[in-house]
């Protein structure tokens, strides 16, 4: 948001004996967090999908949140099937998505009719955020996944990097043969109408910065547009030294109460009205690579 | 946020007959508008960028918001200065931001030290979103900006596309020399931190597919990585049949508040529950190229 080498400037002379007074930022909170604020993010939901390009990104399933469409997204990866997706849309301000040619054959053991697991009963571990929402009448946590609540019922939120199952009219809730993920500012009016199963780990860049479809909807309307997925593993099925291990800020931790304080109130130097507060979406969980 | 073909194939068949029925979407809605219902953008308030690529991305200043700092910068174009710029900074999920190499000079007449602009005065023509944020009382439109405020004082919000003045630290407000547009998640904690002068009208897709930076801050750390503006023109000086026109939907109409309705409750067929709100961020005003 700066002239960086003059900011940079700034920093070498006079700002580098104020940082010493300065709050704490967000990131600097989440570097300095003990390793009993992080919770490790089980190699059985992570998924890598390599481009054709060789650039990669990383997914998590929330298995716990939505398993039986989880369960089916972790057959059609041991399956072979997303070798045969690409990227087939790319909508600025809202989606990528992931997917097969029409009439690609499903294989075996695949749920076609998941029921739908668009909410559940608000567990006891919610950790709520103390901020008004424009949707819902409650937003927090459930584990580390960003959910809102009406009290009763909890549902995941989609934010950016939330990894959607594409399907067709209701009662069709998708089988997780096409995915997608957010690339703009939070779609909230899919929470409850789409299924949320999983979020972005790493290589998000990989993603966002693929040419915008220029057909309805954001479509490629070219073949060569198409971006395809030659590989998609399981964490938990290569090799331990082969495993990408990330983990997450927990929420039920004092660090993540200062590190939402921190993200709702931006210090000086460079702050002059703090906003006092921070939507969901802006406060997901710092994820970090081992 | 599905498999389009069969979508369409859907739509071939059955819920062509259900859309005469179906409550119009948001689109159908504005494209359906009279034309008393858009307001003509200024000619004076545009300036279209031509990247090296030969791409383009066309902005719309807030010269009845922020006119100290739009004086600044429409003097910056007229004397060529953007021509000296590139794209320096793509931070994924934040923003992507345009400047020239350090001590490059500057024009004459250039106000070094503009006065701050982050707040203006409640105007009467207001117009309320009548929707929870987070961040402030209320949100809303001020003519077609999206707004946030006290009940007192207003303010330019961080939505998709706002166009912001890059700063150092406070009193400075930014002369306009280094600019950046919004390209995630709305950072709100921005707002009355940073001068808002403008919105992108078109060519955002330009902006949000450039490869993210690596370096702090997404910095390009490399020249070559570095998109450098070729050309950057006020429509108004430009020969009449050669200025691009574009219209926003005007919030004091009836056309506005079917819009609103619609945004806030999706319809069938897609959708299952309507979501009975719409963020400040997910309301911008539609506009419309001529």
């Amino acid at each position: 948001m700066i002239k960086i080498a003059k900011y940079i400037g700034i920093i070498s002379t006079i700002a580098l004996i104020a940082a010493d007074k300065a709050p704490k930022s967000p990131s600097e909170i989440a570097q300095a967090a003990p390793l009993a604020a992080w919770s490790q993010i089980d190699a059985d939901n992570i998924v890598i999908f390599t481009l054709k390009d060789g650039k990669q990104f990383t997914i998590e399933l929330a298995d716990k949140l939505s398993p039986i469409h989880v369960n089916n997204i972790k057959k059609l990866v041991r399956a072979g099937w997303f070798e045969k997706t690409s990227i087939v849309r790319v909508q600025d301000n809202y989606v990528v998505q992931w997917g097969a040619p029409e009439n690609t054959k499903l294989p075996d053991g695949i749920n076609l009719k998941p029921q739908e697991e668009y909410e559940f009963l608000k567990p006891k571990n919610f950790v709520a955020l103390p901020f008004k929402d424009t949707f819902a009448a409650q937003t927090g946590y459930v584990n580390s996944w960003p959910v809102a609540t009406d009290g009763k019922k909890a549902w995941p939120v989609h934010c950016y990097g939330a990894i959607g199952v594409g399907r067709d009219m209701a009662p069709d809730t998708g089988t997780g043969q096409e995915l997608y993920t957010v690339i703009g500012q939070s779609p909230r009016h899919l929470d409850r109408n789409i299924n949320i199963s999983g979020r972005i780990l790493s290589g998000m860049e990989n993603l966002t910065a693929q040419s915008r479809g220029t057909g309805t909807m954001g479509f490629y309307e070219k073949e060569e547009e198409k971006q395809p997925i030659i590989s998609a593993k399981i964490a938990s099925d290569l090799p331990e030294a082969l495993r990408p291990k990330y983990q997450v800020l927990r929420a039920d931790t004092k660090t993540f109460q200062e590190w939402l304080h921190a993200k709702a109130n931006r210090g000086a130097p460079f702050f002059i009205k703090p906003a006092g507060a921070v939507d969901i979406c802006n406060a997901l969980l710092p994820i970090r690579k081992q």
